[in-house]
C-alpha cells in the first residue's frame, strides 16, 4: 500500500513543504522563554476560571458537557459582541462566528477562500502560524515588506499594479496584524489603513483583519480596519488568548453574514461546550475593561524593562522597534544569523524566535530576532538577556 | 461587492447543497427529545468533572490555559492508548491524534484524502453530520445498503466490480460505522468485516472506522476493523463523548503515522489544552471499566423499555431492529412519511429522527425514523412512544 497515493495533488504540494511547527526546536526545562507569545502567568485567571467552572457545572450540571451546552453558549456571543462594540464594531448575530482560537478562525477563511489558483498577500514579516496555515492551500505567497508604520501600502500598491499589468494572479485575500503586529509590535498608520482600504476596493480583494493584540494598547487602542469598512471587504479575527488565556481556545470572525455562513458550513468540530461556557460564566463575573487597564499597565511595564535590558546588555550595533501594545519587540542585530545562534542560545537557557521564521522567503530577516515581554518575570527576562548579549558579543566577535 | 466571486468552484459547489444541521427544525421547550444521540443526563459526569477541572487548576495553576498545556495532555494520549488496547488496537504515539471529537476527526480524514476527482463510500443509511462533512469535498457519494448484518459486503463487491468495469471513479475511502451503527443499531459480522478487508485491498481503497458506540455493547464488543487490519489501511476514529461526555470534545484518529502526520499538518486549531486536561484529570480517577459496565446496564435496560414501548404503543404493522449496543432503535413505519410527520409530532412534544435525513439520496428511508433510548428517562420514553403511536394510527387511518 502506498500512502501517499492517497493524497490529492494540493495535499501532496501542502505536505512537501516543511513540517508545521518544527521551526522552533523543542525547548530545554527551565529555558527562559523569550519565545513564547504566553500571557504572563500571574495574569492568567486560573482561579477565576475554576470557579467559573465550579460554578457553571453546579447550576447547569450535565447541560454544558452535552452537544448543544448551554444557553450560556449564546451569551458568550452577547459577550463578545459587546467586546466588540467597545471596539467601535457593530455586529449582528449572523455576522459572528465564535471558533476555536484565532488560529482555528484563519484556517477556515483559508480553507473556504484559497485554493492552489489563488494567490494570498501577506505581511512581511508576518505570524507564522498564519503563513503555515496558507501554505496549505496555495503556494503563491505574496510578500508586503513593513516599516514602522506598518504594511508599506504604496509597495502594495506598486505591486499590484505591476501584477495586473503582467496579467499575474491578483490577491483574493491580504493578511494583516495591523495593530501591535506579530512579530514586528508596529502599528499600521490611519493614513494607511484607508489606502489599504481603497486598494481592497480598486482590486477587489478581501483583508483579514487579525486583531489578536488590538486590545493590548499601552496607550490609545487605533480604529480597527472593520470600523472604517463599510463594505464588508473586512474579515476581523479576535481571541480572548492574550486577554484571558489561550488554552480556553475561544476566538471568533466578523463578517458578512455570507461569509459566516460558509465559515460555519466548513466548521465540522462542532461547538465546545465546555469550555465556551466556563468562558461565558468566568465573563460574567470579571470586569474586564479593569482587567484590561491592570494588563495593560503590567505589559507596558514589562515592555520598558525588556527596553531597557536590550539597550543595557546588547552590543551597540543592535536596534529595537518600542511597541505601543502588544507581546513582542523586534530587534535587528546586525551581523548575525539568528537562526545559526538558536542552538547556542538554547544551549545556554535563552530562547528567541529567530527573525526568519516570520518570512514566507526564508533569506529574509537573518539578522532579526523577536523577543517577548509577556511571559517571563523581569527577573529571567534580565538573566535572558544578559546571556543573549554575551552570545551576540562573542558572536560579532569571531565574525570580525 | 460580489461576495460569492470570492469563492473557488468547490466551495460554491459544497454550498449549494442543504444547509448544514437544517435537516432538523429546531425542537420546541420540553419536547420529549427522542431525536437525540446524547447520553442519559445522569450518567453525564458533572460532579466529576468539576473536582477534575478544580484539581487542575489547583494543581497546575496557569499551565493548563497556556497553549501548550501541561504533561496531562501525553498522559491523555497514554489513556487513550490503553483504552485502545483493552480494544485490542496497539498504537504507538506516532499513530494516534487527539481531536475535538470523533466530527473533527472525519472532517481532517475527508478533507486531506477527498476532493472532488474523488468518490467516498458510505453505509445507506449511515450518520448524517458525516455525510455533510464529505458534501463539502465530493459530490460522489457512493451508497451501499446495509441489513440487519451491517454493510453488505457483497453488494459493495458487486458496485466496485461494475463501476470498474464502466471505467468510472472507485472510492478512495469507505466510510461505516460496524459496530451499533448510527442510524441502524446493527452490527458488521465477521464474515463481512474480513470480506470488507478484502475488498479494501483489492480495491486499494481506505477504511474510515467510526467507533464512536464500540464500547457500549449490552454484551460482548465484536473485534474491530482496526484490530483485524495487517496493513494499515483502516483509519480508526474514536471518542469520549459517549462514555464520558460530549461537551468536553475529546476523540481522536489511529491510523499509519504517515496518515497521521498529515491530519496534523492540516489540524490548525491547536490542542484544546483546558478540555484536555481536565479530562486526562477525570480520567486519571475514574475506574473506566467499571463506569462502562454501569453504561451498560443502564442503556441495556433503556433499550429493552423502549422496544416494551414500541410494542405496546405503535401499530402492528410496525417493525424495528433490536440493537446490540450503542444509542438507537430503526424503526420501520410502513405507510407513513416519517419526515412529513416530524411537524406534528413536535407539535404534540415529541421529537424523532425522520429516515431519509440519514441517507445521501433522500428518497430512501422515506418510512423509516431513529429513536433514541440514550437521553430521556423511561417515563418520558414511554409518553412521547405513546404519543407517536397515536399519531401514527391517526396518519395510517387517513391515507386507507
Amino acid at each position: 500500500m502506498k500512502i501517499d497515493s492517497f493524497f490529492p495533488d494540493n495535499v501532496k504540494a501542502a505536505l512537501k513543504n516543511d513540517p508545521p511547527g518544527e521551526w522552533m526546536p523543542a525547548l530545554p526545562k527551565k529555558c527562559i522563554r523569550l519565545s513564547s507569545g504566553y500571557p504572563a502567568p500571574k495574569l492568567v485567571p486560573s482561579g477565576e476560571i475554576k470557579a467559573a467552572a465550579a460554578r457553571l457545572l453546579d447550576e447547569e450540571q450535565d447541560l454544558p458537557l452535552h452537544y448543544l451546552g448551554t444557553p450560556r453558549m449564546e451569551k458568550l456571543k452577547q459577550q463578545i459582541q459587546n467586546r466588540l462594540a467597545e471596539r467601535n464594531i457593530k455586529v449582528q448575530e449572523d455576522e459572528l462566528l465564535i471558533t476555536a482560537g484565532a488560529c482555528q478562525a484563519i484556517d477556515l477563511i483559508a480553507r473556504v477562500l484559497l485554493d492552489e489558483n489563488v494567490a494570498v498577500a501577506v505581511e512581511a514579516p508576518t505570524y507564522m502560524e498564519a503563513l503555515e496555515i496558507f501554505r496549505n492551500y496555495t503556494n503563491q505567497i505574496i510578500s508586503i515588506p513593513i516599516d514602522d508604520q506598518g504594511l508599506r501600502t504604496n509597495e502594495l500598491a506598486q505591486v499590484l499594479a505591476e501584477r495586473k499589468s503582467a496579467g499575474l494572479t491578483l490577491p483574493r485575500l491580504l493578511y494583516t496584524i495591523p495593530t501591535f503586529q506579530n512579530p514586528t509590535g508596529t502599528t499600521l498608520s490611519g493614513e494607511r489603513r484607508n489606502h489599504l482600504l481603497e486598494l481592497a476596493a480598486e482590486y477587489d480583494f478581501l483583508i483579514l483583519e487579525d486583531d489578536a493584540y488590538g486590545e493590548l494598547s499601552f496607550g490609545e487602542s487605533p480604529t480597527t480596519l472593520k470600523t472604517l469598512d463599510t463594505v464588508g471587504r473586512v474579515l476581523h479575527v479576535g481571541s480572548l488568548s492574550k486577554v484571558v488565556a489561550p488554552g480556553m481556545r475561544v476566538g471568533w470572525i466578523v463578517g458578512e453574514s455570507e461569509f459566516i455562513t460558509a465559515f460555519s458550513w466548513f466548521k465540522k468540530d462542532l461547538d465546545h461546550p465546555f469550555a465556551q461556557a466556563t468562558m461565558a460564566a468566568y465573563l460574567e463575573k470579571v470586569d474586564l475593561d479593569e482587567r484590561l487597564t491592570e494588563l495593560k499597565t503590567v505589559y507596558r511595564s514589562k515592555s520598558e524593562r525588556l527596553a531597557q535590558y536590550i539597550k543595557k546588555y546588547f552590543p551597540e550595533s543592535v536596534s529595537w522597534y518600542v511597541p505601543q501594545g502588544g507581546y513582542f519587540v523586534w530587534v535587528k542585530v546586525p551581523g548575525v544569523d539568528t537562526a545559526e545562534m538558536l542552538e547556542k542560545a538554547l544551549a545556554a537557557g535563552v530562547s528567541y524566535v529567530p527573525g526568519r521564521f516570520f518570512f514566507a522567503n526564508q533569506q529574509e530577516g537573518i539578522e532579526y530576532l523577536r523577543l517577548s515581554f509577556s511571559y517571563e518575570s523581569e527577573e529571567r527576562m534580565e538573566a535572558g538577556v544578559q546571556i543573549l548579549g554575551e552570545l551576540i558579543a562573542s558572536y560579532l566577535k569571531k565574525t570580525t
